[in-house]
């Protein structure tokens, strides 16, 4: 078995040989240049840029691992503000003694998730650090997408009388990361929701026109967005907790864990906020888009005090949802 | 005293106002927006795009620390393609622990330097991690600028008879590191050479046209950057030793710990390849030039073997510089 060492980050032989063998074979494509920078051609407009470090435990998990993780998080930023993908970044912070191969299938499948897509890798930078000053892998991914709605979405835009859908069940990345930590004696064949959203993005645009806000519900679950852009757009949003959808496996997990399923990371989820006159237009769409076969209406904006998220429970009340606060579950992302 | 804790890396109440009163304090701007993605206006033509990581470790040295480090490392790289820095993103991941203070005067020297570099700040992200799982904190940026010169620079332009200038002293940055892990005992009143280098290469271009090759000499030092522009453009480079610019704290310490100038990291110096005709012009502007004070013509490019760099030492004799090849000096950056 071949493991990283303090070498492979020097700057010599041994790291051209990693960045040769790992990472230009999984990432080779014409952008992707030995020169300090990459060189792309842009067309005038309006470009989106982001970044998003991933530290998540355990570095592998049902649906995915921190490689796959990586790109759609970048990805899935980008399209949230309607940008088509079109490069991105990466940069490894590896522990001495990280098992080659596991880099390797990271690489891969960071390779195969920019595929699907249509991501290209423009750049990259490998440092290795001493055992027990990272645990096994860390990546930062960048990215640079085209703005394709002319007015792009935003969380101060929600609008009363706005509906709120959300494309498929929630909370499904927490869970399977909690589920593979193995801390509870939890079995489930949970899986993450890890997922690159850019198409279902562009299927939604195209049936149902410009929309209010798109934001993916990840690090502190749709409540923690939903909190954000009531905030942002001085509204009060409304939610029917019957509609939200929960996969059973989720649902049983939070039940014996005492969680809330709406504070759980999602990595393949987005909330939409539109005019209510489209939410069919939308719904349709979403549904018959990859990875958005539970998209659900879960809610509207309405007049209200600022800030304030408000359930309809299934009976018959209504409860606040408040800002998520302390520590969630550490290391989801 | 104020310690970064995990629930500062949760997504809800702690990590907002982490955020708020270290980074944004330090890095608002008209481009930084609390949506996925910053959106960007660009004109057509073409962006350089790239990414680093930075480990270095200590976190403060002589001359700057990990913050100023992570903006000049990016600009430079950017400068590297003749590209006017615009935008830069950075991404946190820091050790449970760490002290807020600290946090603060790192975020106050990125912010600091990239205003003197004119690039601003457009995306953001913050990790943290247990303790043992990071060693203090660990920095990602990545930039983008608008590439200036019609034909970019690129290792492979180095063409026979071009002459081969360096912009000042080298060795500086990667003496202090290691004057400042105080291993050795050794006292010194070195100061790391790290500084952004974008005006510096503005000067350049104007007085003396466009380069073939522009590197900055990074983790590996002057000797690596060269042997791999040997290499990428299939020529043989001669340096004449004499003439290589080595300040006497530098030369002091190698002789002291027998290391090699040509080997250890710069963080604010290049190596400058351009046709003869145009060499004193470039040496001219450059020593004009802020950080370009010490700058020098220190060899050519000539026929022979692809991937050769000679040394024609000051006794009279010549030396192969070999590729650097192991451990150097690991988390120089």
């Amino acid at each position: 078995m071949e493991f990283v060492t303090m070498a492979h980050g020097a700057g010599g032989a041994q790291t051209k040989r990693l960045i040769d063998e790992i990472f230009l074979s999984a990432f080779r494509n014409p952008a992707l240049t030995a020169d300090d920078a990459a060189l792309l051609a842009v067309k005038k407009g309006r470009i989106a840029f982001t970044t998003d470090g991933f530290v998540v435990t355990p570095l592998f998990f049902p649906g995915g691992n921190i490689g796959k993780l990586s790109v759609c998080g970048t990805v899935n930023d980008l399209a949230c503000m309607t940008a088509r993908p079109l490069f991105i970044s990466c940069s490894f912070i590896i522990e001495e003694g990280f098992e080659m191969e596991k880099l390797r299938m990271i690489a891969d499948s960071m390779a195969q998730t920019a595929r699907a897509a249509g991501i290209a890798f423009a750049a990259g930078d490998t440092k290795v650090v001493a055992r027990g000053q990272c645990d096994g892998v860390y990546i930062t991914t960048s990215g640079i997408g085209s703005v394709e709605q002319h007015t792009a979405p935003g969380g101060a835009r929600a609008r009363e009388g706005d509906a709120l859908l959300v494309t498929g069940d929630i909370g499904r990345h927490g869970a399977a990361i909690l589920a593979a930590r193995g801390l509870y004696g939890v079995q489930t064949e949970l899986e993450s929701d890890c997922a690159p959203l850019w198409s279902l993005v562009e299927d939604l645009l195209k049936a149902a026109g410009p929309v209010h806000c798109l934001r993916d519900a990840t690090r502190g679950g749709l409540a923690t967005v939903l909190c954000e852009i009531a905030e942002q757009s001085g509204v009060t949003i409304e939610l029917d907790e019957e509609s939200i959808p929960v996969c059973d496996a989720a649902k049983g997990l939070c039940g014996l864990l005492g969680l809330e399923p709406l504070y759980l990371a999602c990595e393949g989820r987005m909330a939409v906020i539109l005019p209510q006159t489209r939410a069919q237009a939308a719904l349709t769409a979403l549904r018959q888009s990859r990875y958005g076969a539970n998209a659900a209406v879960i809610g509207r904006v309405r007049s209200g005090r600022a800030g304030n998220v408000i359930v309809n429970t299934k009976i018959g009340g209504k409860r606040l949802l408040a800002p998520p606060s302390g520590e969630l579950l550490p290391r989801i992302c």
